[in-house]
């Protein structure tokens, strides 16, 4: 006997069985189909690129994690996220794109991040991005919002929310309170509300910087009520600083076209917690959560940033955008049990032949795919009752058998899995049956 | 100013533009309705695998192309092909999948080819393949041509031709002279013949065994006809070696049920002179080519495979399969302007304002999106013709404009963009008119 090897998957790398599988693919045609409906192009860029193009940015945490290797004389790396190839591909195509450049990419990213359930290195994510070029207006904001709350619609949820903030509001806010150069550490801070709750982080605050100042803060964290409400207290605190002012503009500008965009009232939520990023988003930022299942954190998220690609060109784009990370909200929601992949298949019927019936097996199978269907056919040398047993593990609702009977007659026994109910019928009446099932 | 990188993407990495990512995507769906029309099931293995798993079966130019790296302890690797990660998969599931196991898998594979034009070192694999537990019956060959018919008819396609052999007619023929040997050596000659003629061959041949076995072979070679006449032929050669005999009833079973399986005669020919892959392939083998672009070589190929998984299990596991190298038939279908994507768009509409009626396009963006449109928005601060020029370069068919007028009285401008003709009419009936267009 040969030596063997023993076959595994890496950790941290996602693989499904045929049926998670089916429904992973049903949610990213979904997610796919919801970007286009927004008049996003598909961009497909090569998951591995030139070392110095795609560390042109990267540092720190994110460096270490990525994926470098040698191939010849060349310095690769695998893409650690779908941005710095649009940032490439902007700035290389410039000339035969037309601006507003909206995109979407659908496709896998890799992090060596630690190995933990649920956290993956190779795992997809779902951009969509609206690049200006030297401008792009503030209501391309508003429409993010929208493509958010169709694409979670399209996948099946309603009871979830789109928190939106801007970050010069809290930037203004600690430019009029002299603590700018202290805002980054305090975003951080703030960042850290959800899970250690307002009071630790005022404490935490008090720590770094003046009382008074943090009282004024805290205020501001505290800032409650509907969206309307908070615009209105935000507008109490009578800030005069510039940027304050210019980002509270922002985002009732934003608010006022969200709705016209079609996003209930109920869906979104301003948020004037959430930070995201320090240093990449300018404006706008985005998160969104399901009520009923918040612990599972941000599902969707972005926000606009002033520059899109400043480290391959000086042609300023500005950008918003948001991404899925799809396979971490799958294994979230399969492990919850919120989505299940139990009844999921890929074929309408199932032909299987009583004994060697099998050319009237191909002949009715052809028909049926003839009809728009998608049908598997099992001509194997098997018993009955497993050819039954694997249309029942495989989900399938329909199974049709040719046996010596149905061939002499021109029929076909027509099974329906869920009842147990068989019937003798013609192929064309089959064809009915299955289609208005 | 900042030092900048020079984005660029590498040699040998298919980088389209969105027009054409449009149409390749397109193809790419419509080969895998196809499969799933059959009853395949999608399954989607990780990129990278650990590098003693890829290259169990691995050697020679295979294994010299492979990108391998480290990344901490792990020896790792890139998958060059969908059948490793396939002979793992069932492996690792067996016991959780359903035999005959039908599969499908779609995703990009890496080869550090030598970079020439049209040769891709990441590319798309479209695979196919049935895998059966200890067996598989025969007629699953026959069930393959069906698949390619339908998929290349999908794709647009009818004038091609589905070339079949089995490996065991050619085989037979060898044991029978006894050239079992020399056979890997004969077959490499063979296979030449489309590229260097009959004559050519005949000569290489004589240089390596008796002259009066080559005459056998070249009887063989020039065998010619209809299916049924080359049928003929060979049984007329009175070869009555076993492994012959056995190849010629294949081969005339699986003849039977591909008309049953609904692919027409002029779509399928036996061809005795394909023998692919030496080692890999031991029945049926099939390539495919565009009758008007022969020299495209074949856009679809595969075969039956005795056992797929024997560096990982002692299981036997029989299989036949086929595969379609996406990103080179792309390449050569658009080179040799087969196809275009000079008319691809996303959007069924691009909605502009004139000035900033912003407010208003948004609102008749939102009610298209609701009646099952794609919609793209301009609302940026550009001029009207710059707006309808990107709509021409996106092959956008219809364009909205919202000015002053439309606004006031509660309608639309609609623009046909191939006409040039433009109306004014309320929201619902432009609805229709792009619909019914």
């Amino acid at each position: 006997m040969e030596a063997r090897v023993k076959p595994k998957t890496l950790p941290g790398f996602m693989e499904l069985l045929p049926s998670e599988q089916i429904l992973f693919n049903e949610m990213k045609e979904k997610i796919q189909k919801s970007y286009e409906k927004y008049g996003f192009l598909p961009i497909n860029t090569p998951i591995i690129e030139s070392a110095d193009v795609l560390l042109a940015k990267a540092g720190g945490e994110t460096e270490k994690q990525i994926y470098k290797f040698k191939k010849g004389e060349n310095d690769l790396a695998l893409r650690f996220d779908l941005t710095v190839p649009l940032a490439k591909y902007v700035t290389q195509y410039y000339d035969k794109l037309q601006f507003p450049f909206k995109r979407y990419q659908i496709g896998k990213v890799y992090r060596g991040e630690k190995a933990q359930r649920g956290r993956y290195r190779e795992f997809y994510q779902c951009d969509v991005d609206i690049i200006g070029d030297g401008e792009l207006s503030i209501i391309n904001d508003a429409e993010i919002p929208s493509i958010i709350y169709n694409t979670f619609r399209e996948l099946g949820f309603d009871d979830f929310c789109i928190c939106i903030n801007n970050r010069k509001i809290l930037n203004g806010l600690f430019l009029s309170l002299g603590l700018e150069k202290e805002s980054a550490d305090i975003l951080r801070v703030i960042d850290k509300i959800d899970k250690i709750g307002e009071e630790k982080v005022q404490k935490e605050l008090e720590s770094k910087i003046e009382s008074n100042k943090v009282a004024v803060i805290m205020k501001f964290i505290k800032i409650c009520g509907t969206n309307v409400e908070k615009i209105k207290q935000l507008e109490e605190l009578n800030i005069s600083e510039d940027m304050f002012v210019q980002g509270l503009n922002e985002l009732r500008e934003i608010l006022k076209y969200i709705t016209v965009f079609g996003v209930p009232e109920e869906n979104i939520k301003v948020d004037l917690t959430i930070a995201r990023g320090l240093d990449y988003y300018t404006g706008t930022v985005y998160e969104t959560f399901l009520n009923k299942y918040r612990n599972l954190g941000s599902v969707c998220s972005g926000g606009r940033y002033e520059n899109l690609a400043g480290y391959y060109t000086d042609k300023k784009m500005p950008g918003v955008g948001i991404s899925i990370g799809l396979s971490r909200l799958f294994f979230l929601l399969t492990d919850y049990n919120i989505i299940s992949a139990d009844d999921k298949s890929i074929s309408d019927v199932l032909v299987v032949s009583m004994n060697n019936e099998y050319e009237k097996c191909a002949e009715v199978a052809t028909k049926l795919r003839q009809n728009d269907m998608n049908v598997q056919i099992n001509i194997e040398n098997q018993k009955l009752g497993k050819k039954f047993k694997n249309a029942d593990k495989l989900n399938i609702k329909y199974v049709i058998v040719i046996g010596e009977d149905e061939v002499k007659n021109n029929v076909v026994s027509l099974k329906n899995m869920a009842t147990g109910s068989q019937e003798t019928v013609d192929i064309d009446k089959a064809i009915s049956i299955i289609k208005n099932k």
